[in-house]
């Protein structure tokens, strides 16, 4: 089912929305790293539901533990690290009622042709419940990356017809939508209160961005830094697109406009958003992902069950009516897998005969 | 450096611009397929640099040989395929005048950083001039997709501040520059022709799309299809972004909008572009692709060499002023090695046990 | 530290000695298939250490708790299936003495050398209690081959200088030592009680059958059939050498004694041991298993410890004398792992345009 | 088809016995090494059938050419090199009598069940002729390994009942057997002499040794590097067998004898082959490798032929009586690929955090 990644930093998830437990188990964490089980924590309550009307109410500790990998002072063995969450407030009855039905946007009809499994309560494996094990794995890769100066952020850029004007990480990370704009940020909440309103969802964009890559990390052909960033991606559930610096922008652009020209001090700009050739230049890798809006709304749809009968849907819950603020700490999470990957792979090959 | 994909389907290419020889293995091509040398050969004329001013005006006849996997009959072995084609156009002596500098916008400079490797006459490894291999071996993937009714096409939507506004796929595949909209042929070819009188390039979007796909393709999680497609995309140099069905637009959206409903007859409409929760649904799958504007230029800029001094640009030489009709037919071929790939992979799982 | 296996069927595995727990996780479990737990638990019953004075005393219940993958029915879902089971009798004070000394013929020494790590209690990562995870990924192994018709069975054939004659399956699976022939189950276990009552430890071999595998299993050139069981089984601690069939034997035979020759009814004999040319047969697979004496000997030794100084070491704790009957059922695992892997793989192939 | 090898140092070959041509790519050699094209010629002459009656008659002058990966100066470019080989001497009519037939000890039927393809002239992609393509991707790892003082050799030590009493490495690498011991170099050749006069062949043992390799090469679990060595052997045609150390004479040895014990100056004895836990101790790697006797032989035999018609074959051409001499140049380039692999694999993590 594809719950494998890495080459190097190697993480298999597995868990349900509705099982006993999420969780993952990463090979590749090297030794002697001072692993702090708090730091996982606190990656952890970052994805966790919120608190307010503009996220979902499922209530859960999401408290993990650490079965292995680590000796009794906290310090990583080299072997893999396995991390457990329980679910403890799933609550299969808000279900019962669609049991049989695909759910719109769902991957409930693509499940049922591939595996012949009806629909499962909460989405069974494609629920973003499964994004526990992956920011998990995800606060391992940054404790790493931090080691070597690398930092992540993930904000959300646009919700709805709203967009940020301006970037400032810090309010972000305070903020239950994570809008990078503190003057668009009442703005995007009346967006989605809209939405609720009406029984719907909004989609929006996240941007990442990575600090401190230094140059070389990548690999030209099928593994650019920017593949595998796009497949880490687009991984995530809800995420339709993404692009790198410029982007779909650059579609309007002349080479003398997106051209990063250097001089002694180095680029004198940013489009190419800090990979180049599949390779990091060193500048901020910057990229932005397409969230679509939540496929679960409570305004009745037409579907069908998995008889093949026609029917009429309205899709009850706890539900994010905008799946930004939940996506970003999850795609901070992939990238940081991704860097952490890349920069271990890459040290098989640095500095050998030269 | 990356040079092999695939699970099942196994790509492994080799080759630089003025090397000897580009080429492919492929391990992973079903036995008893008729195979027709003509078939390859016709997606690599297609590949080809064109006529007129539009494209490159490196000459080559980019003649495939065959050296394994075929018996005498031309029939596949189920053993590994091997495709060479020679280098017989390379003009070295273009490059020798800027031979020690980064040019703007090529990975020149992100592979001195990796390998410790002067920029390479025509980029070395990272020339354009590598997709002959993903051609190739795209071709071999297309013919076994056709034998399950998977077809494949990837046309020009935009260039610089012309979109099209219908899609006539027959249209786009005798046009120079893949134009998707017979209305807007003209207004593209004058975009880019006012680039060149500019010295400059300008970018675009190439949209792609397979048809015929069966539903259940693509493994949930980190091997998602749609996972799979970006890395296989951004792989391919030039491409700065990617996007599946309404893309970026579904930030705009409301999932009451972006959802697509159920009847008996089928889906409603197709805003996941073919593909929900990672996984196939049986409609065509859609993605775009935005296309940077081709960095070689010979507007003068800034940049550095290899001691680290500054010091200006302007590159000559043979170049595609947009790049947008040189990655359609490379486009096409990494999807059709995703799709056969996956394909593959997922007849290992179908019908078990149901 | 190479804790994932396989293509189709994919093992992740973690865990230490004197950690919280050891498991598994397996992504590739096809959907629909009916999980007994008892049968998982019955498998790892099999692998405990038993009664008796022949095997180590440590006293485990072993329970596995499984943590997703399976429905409300005890139905496989597709998706990754989480198995583990806690440490409950771990006594690090056994080596609380020894505890900077690296254990002769252990891997206490390589793992300082390539983790940085001192000796962990129990031997850590690299201990025996690891193979509980291998056994439990077996278990879910041999539940899928049985319903394609594929047994498997691994059996002591030699104990120091006392080596079977005949081999009866039922005897050897009742058997404490899993010894082969019933006529020489004493004989061994009086070799065992001479080595206990040294101090010392005693090699052995280990014989593996499957029966039932189709012909066609197993990838030519690198991923040979024979390659992948041969990584699998040197997998296993203890195990210094693999052979198929005649094995080393084949040294000292003519082509015409060694090659199975055919008749209408099907092959003569099988001293290939069910695989040519990296490929199956479809008759059994038959392969051995050199065992190593067991290395924690209470015997005096020279050592070093992490300081490089020179001492003595005497190994005591709860030891088995020899590790055949315990790596037995670690063999029925890997093989069954690599066989359901090989058949998964195999599937994506078979059939295709013939 | 499993042809494609590694995970750092990546191998892809492909070609058929009696196809154009076969070769290799290698992904994975680290930029600025200097590539003498003599080196690799000399590895592949020393594959070649050599002269006299022990050997094969097949004539090619097997001139490799590198097509890519390399710069003007001959220093590596951290792209894939790729290596082609031309057929120049194959003689397909030396199996027209026998074409349909399955040869017995050969892939023939089990090619036939698992592609559909009916027995190939000279064996296809099954033949030996395949590891050229293996020896030349073993010539650069043998480069790199150079490089950091390793240093590899394999000879025969068996043949039929003839067994070496010592090794002198230097006497082996002159003598057409690779006999390993100077007086019973002519006892093998009278074995030899023996078997071809019946129209028989002979099989024997190859040892395989690696000096100089580090300490810490190898991952633990399901990656050991004697696993991996394994399956690197077993990947060879007619290699049954291989054992480490005492492999299975270790059956018959205590602990007390089988343990490597230590003092200040290092081991005392390597029992272990070289290999603790998966991971190398610093002393030389030692294995041993059961060939089987060439299946080739000219005796009359009892076969089907693709038909199911029972039938008789005798198997006239160029074969080798024993394969010792022509396995043992291939074992060393999968030694010399695994270990290249296993070293590049190890920078990725060593060093890190201590």
């Amino acid at each position: 089912m594809g719950s494998v990644y890495g080459r190097c930093f190697k993480v298999s998830t597995f868990g349900e929305s509705h099982g006993l437990a999420v969780g993952v188990i990463v090979d590749g964490v090297p030794p002697g790293l001072e692993l702090d089980n708090q730091v996982i924590q606190y990656e952890l309550d970052k994805r966790k539901p919120g608190t307010g009307k503009f996220v979902s109410q499922r209530r859960e500790p999401d408290t993990v533990e650490i079965l292995s990998g680590v000796d009794g002072n906290g310090k990583t063995l080299g072997s893999p690290i396995c991390m457990v969450v329980r679910n403890t407030d799933s609550r299969s009855k808000d279900y019962e009622s669609i049991a049989d039905m695909f759910r719109p946007g769902h991957a409930d009809y693509t499940y049922f042709r591939k595996y012949g499994v009806a629909p499962q309560p909460g989405g069974g494996r494609s629920s973003g419940r499964e994004t526990v094990a992956r920011v998990a794995a995800g606060a391992l890769a940054k404790i790493i990356l931090a080691k070597i100066g690398v930092s992540l952020a993930a904000y959300t850029v646009r919700i709805g017809s709203v967009r940020a004007q301006k970037v400032e990480i810090g309010f972000a990370m305070d903020n239950p939508l994570r809008c990078a704009d503190p003057d668009k940020a009442e703005q995007m909440q009346a967006e989605i209160a809209k939405a609720i309103s009406d029984g719907d969802s909004i989609g929006g964009i996240v941007e990442v961005i990575a600090d401190g890559v230094q140059p070389g990390l990548g690999d030209p052909v099928f593994d650019k830094l920017d593949a595998m960033l796009a497949a880490a991606m687009l991984s995530i559930g809800g995420v339709k697109g993404i692009e790198f610096g410029e982007g779909f922008h650059a579609a309007q652009l002349r080479g003398s406009e997106n051209n990063d020209q250097m001089r002694s001090e180095g680029f004198l700009s940013n489009h190419a958003g800090g990979i180049l050739g599949g390779i990091s230049t060193g500048q901020p890798i910057v990229m932005r992902l397409a969230v679509k809006p939540t496929a679960s709304i409570s305004i009745e749809q037409q579907t069908l069950d998995t008889a093949g009968k026609a029917c009429r849907i309205s899709v009850k819950g706890r539900h994010d009516p905008c799946l930004c603020p939940r996506i970003a700490p999850v795609a901070e999470s992939m990238a940081a897998m991704t860097l952490a990957d890349a920069w271990l792979f890459n040290r098989a090959f640095q500095g050998i005969f030269s």
